[in-house]
């Protein structure tokens, strides 16, 4: 497969809830699933939604079993997602790193590993990493009517830095 | 409070989904809920249900927002769950170490950091660390009916050795 459609693919079976486009160890799992580190591959975090350099690690789809899927998505310093809303809500857990997330309207809260967010359906929020710290959370990120994500405007420098 | 109310209470607070009993920084955060590192006790996994040394991290509370609770497990060598089952199912993502898992009829599967696992609702499993290797899982756990898990018997040293 050609690398931007591999990308693509990736993107779109996190963004999208597609079990059947991930690769899971399930036969030999007698009634659990498996999705082995390694099989499903990283991909970057496309320009039109991210600033900076950023890689997501796929974990699990969103299926039959439940609205959520999972990633972790991984920041470099200066890196951060632009402005978006999750019409069913999304957890972050926070593995590495210190980063920053701010809701509309309210301060830039720094997160350090081990912090978990849950931002509510609806809420315009941004996250990713400090000007000078790399961050890596996992993101749980629910599904409803087939669709986990709203991207909106990219998070201004001056936004940014404040 | 008492040690051993509070390890109760914790321990109620992740199996029972009770949001309430615990702390989150809702007020600074402008629509978003955030649970930091250091706000919630760690717990010992009780001996009725889990053999060895066993910690617990509350991550966060199932809530209105979704019936989902996530927890960081940590097992040292040799520790392992009881058999159990997930009334609404359960997913585990590895973050650390290599373990084992096994669902009833099935084979020992060995897991490693980065590998995710789903159990459908009612599959009877346990998971824990290999004999010489510790093991961190954190653990997605959906509530039906105010309950996420039916716990059973031990795992026997014969099933747990083979």
């Amino acid at each position: 497969m050609h690398k931007h459609q591999s990308i693509t693919a990736a993107l779109l079976a996190v963004l999208c809830a597609s079990p059947a486009a991930h690769a899971a160890d399930q036969a030999a799992a007698s009634g659990q699933t498996i999705y082995r580190a390694g099989s499903q591959p990283s991909f970057a975090g496309p320009v039109a939604n991210f600033d900076g350099k950023v890689r997501v690690d796929p974990l699990f789809p969103a299926g039959a079993q439940g609205s959520f899927s999972a990633a972790a998505v991984n920041f470099e310093p200066g890196a951060r997602s632009a402005w978006h809303t999750h019409p069913a809500g999304q957890y972050l857990i926070v593995t590495n790193g210190t980063g920053w997330t701010q809701a509309e309207g309210g301060p830039v809260e720094e997160l350090h590993a081990g912090d978990a967010v849950w931002c509510p359906p609806g809420v315009k929020h941004w996250h990713g990493a400090t000007p000078t710290t790399a961050m890596s959370h996992i993101a749980l990120t629910a599904t409803r009517d087939g669709k986990n994500v709203e991207w909106l405007e990219k998070v201004s420098a001056q936004q940014y830095r404040r």
